[in-house]
């Protein structure tokens, strides 16, 4: 079940750095796109940084918006994952194209991606020099979201392992979120 | 061993998301700490975004000198990983009290951080704004070198669990890198 996660607790869906889908909408137009160059970048108010490439339409989207949505997909989408980077936005709805589940979110207009294990709706913090030179977005993560059967009470939880994130390599491939484990601060 | 990567591939050294250790050196002080929060930002020449704090001492080098490396640890590195969160390089020589081993750059002053399975070596592009608003830096990869038990011929490949990459949670608790998989796109 998709569940609230607390703002302050939000950076925790992308800490550990897994693939992102970034959803988009603008004028009657919706995208998704793939995007490995995601991280957190602040707390509380929880923030982010992500590329987005100038020639994608999710770019234009987000330009004309202010808005988008990082979107974790668990390793039942990892072939979405590719299909979504193999079609431009601009020749064909990818939703339709490739089957994929949009969910209504709770403070932006774009659509969520539905069977994700996570989502943080942003909102961009204009800063048009790193935008322009980088194609490197500020954004304020205004909700977020994850599936209550691996991530509940601020904490990740991979038992079914169909669930886990994903993070990119290239070119296909992928690595899952591995084993836990926990250290001891020994100083 | 030690092997360089051509700067092209260095991305896919920081793609998968992994935790690093950021090492710096300026007048005389050297200091290491843990960021979660680096991607990788461009292909060729490669480029990084990383959020360096500006309470740390890691800040303070990478002001003065305007250069740092970013160094992928392994599971053997996990207890490190924390240890150099538990103590400011202010007070204490993090290399000496946590015995971590040093190597030298080939492009850049600050040392490596040994026992590491990835080294990208960075210069600072200064972008004042960003930097103070959101600690956020921009540097381009000027170096880069991998350990070629696990990183060969521009691919991972983890076979000895021990030599995986991690990925941070938070409060000493980590995700090692997992399972490799590839989907080929079917649009």
């Amino acid at each position: 079940m998709r569940v609230d996660v607390p703002l302050p607790k939000a950076y925790l869906l992308l800490n550990h750095g897994p693939v992102t889908l970034v959803s988009s909408h603008a004028a009657e137009r919706r995208n998704v796109m793939a995007a490995s160059w995601a991280m957190p970048l602040d707390f509380d108010p929880p923030k982010v940084a992500v590329v987005i490439d100038r020639n994608t339409l999710t770019r234009e989207l987000v330009d004309a918006s202010g808005e988008f949505a990082l979107n974790v997909p668990s390793r039942m989408l990892a072939a979405t994952v590719v299909e979504v980077g193999s079609a431009s936005g601009r020749t064909v709805d990818k939703w339709s194209r490739f089957g994929i589940g949009a969910l209504p979110a709770a403070r932006i207009a774009a659509p969520l991606v539905a069977d994700c294990i996570a989502w943080l709706e942003c909102r961009v913090l204009a800063e048009r020099p790193t935008e322009q030179r980088y194609d490197l977005f500020v954004a304020e993560v205004v909700a977020a979201s994850a599936d209550d059967r691996v991530f509940s009470a601020g904490r990740w939880h991979f038992g079914d392992e169909a669930l886990r994130s994903l993070h990119y390599v290239a070119g296909g491939q992928f690595f899952a979120t591995g084993e836990a484990l926990a250290v001891g601060a020994t100083a």
